[in-house]
């Protein structure tokens, strides 16, 4: 996959791109990363934003450097080209997956108070906010999204396991892990995880996941199709409550 | 404030905390950010993780090196400790202004495939979670969550209007911003953003802030107490759909 990513801010992603799952992708060729300085397709003066028409605070990203600079790295080729925003629609596993299907991505991260609505009009294919908060500019939101688009590419993760039961990937929350030492300042494992019986640690984790995904996001539940053991589970765990 | 990020990859954070404003916070003395290297309160052999109890994929940080990291950067002191996972709260810019109230925060970023549950049960005091997706590890979440915090700080941003009038700050989403050129490839800017009449501009934008969040994000407008001329305005645009 190839990923360009528009920014006034390029050495942002420096520390991010260079450790960790994101330097593996890119040592094993699953993916290429390419950060792209906006201020290059500027004008002359270097010029990036500009006040907003009909007065307030702040400035506008304008559109001329962003145009320019999707428009050189995408050639002839018609990519898709996110907008990270907070206006737009909200990142989840799903989209995740969904990104990590394309060739190609182009990101335009947005800084100061906002871009030129014709980027949005007539420039890029998806807008995308990872939730409702606002960040300094769209570059960690930018990062956030590539991060969990490429560690689903295939090879990137080591173990295979891993990507499939993580939170969300399941529609579930995950439930508690525990490792060494078996008792930590008099803070026991629970037993049935020491038990050797893999049948019954499978069953606790199961009710233990039904269980945090009940308390913290029963939204969750509310979308997933429960197998009749799980539904009779939930009852009895709702009962409990 | 003091900030401390526990982490295994410090590194990461290089690029972020050194531009935008986390570094004009640094500068001003708003902020003090500290990264701690998990690894340093490790045993001997630096192991920082361990198969999980019960068996199953990938490794489960132990509780002994995040309790020493935390226990030594607290001191006598008790700040908040905040998690950062996908099983925690959902993080709002409710609780950013939340947390921009406090003096110190310690962040806590998980790898692998989570954290001991111990560190959850005996030790922190906030679980965030940025989204409903999957990171390789906690370190992009508390970079988004400390942009968005110090951002809040007094001082930090210079036009002190800015952090008002955000989107989610009013509780709908911002209007569209347009800026010079008046006209880019034929597509002009709304005439009255030029007409030099503020009141329709702000009428203008107003209702462009409605309708956006009408279109992209009615569950915002459902927990917003409307003014009876907004109320007005939502049900002609409602009408006009």
């Amino acid at each position: 996959m190839n990923i360009h990513v528009l920014s006034l801010f390029p050495t942002m992603f420096e520390g991010v791109f260079q450790q960790s799952i994101l330097k593996k992708a890119q040592e094993k060729r699953a993916v290429s990363l390419e950060i792209v300085d906006i201020r290059e397709f500027a004008d002359n003066k270097r010029q990036v934003d500009d006040y907003p028409f009909g007065g307030g605070a702040g400035m506008v990203l304008k559109p001329e450097p962003i145009f320019n600079a999707v428009e050189t790295v995408a050639k002839e080729r018609k990519p898709r080209v996110i907008l990270m925003c907070p206006q737009g629609e909200r990142f989840t596993q799903a989209k995740a997956e969904e990104l990590s299907n394309e060739e190609e991505l182009i990101f335009i991260c947005g800084h100061y108070e906002g871009y030129d609505e014709r980027i949005r009009e007539h420039l890029v294919t998806d807008e995308i906010s990872i939730g409702d908060f606002v960040l300094t500019g769209g570059e960690l939101a930018a990062m956030t999204v590539i991060d969990s688009v490429v560690r689903l590419l295939p090879g990137v993760l080591g173990n295979s396991d891993s990507p499939v039961k993580d939170s969300f990937s399941t529609g579930m929350l995950e439930h508690p892990q525990y490792t060494r030492p078996a008792e930590f300042r008099g803070w026991k494992v629970p037993a049935v995880l020491t038990s050797g019986n893999h049948a019954k640690v499978d069953e606790w984790r199961e009710q233990q996941s039904l269980l945090r995904t009940l308390e913290r996001r029963p939204d969750l539940l509310e979308k997933l199709e429960l197998t009749p053991k799980q539904e009779k589970l939930l009852e009895a765990l709702k009962n409990k409550k």
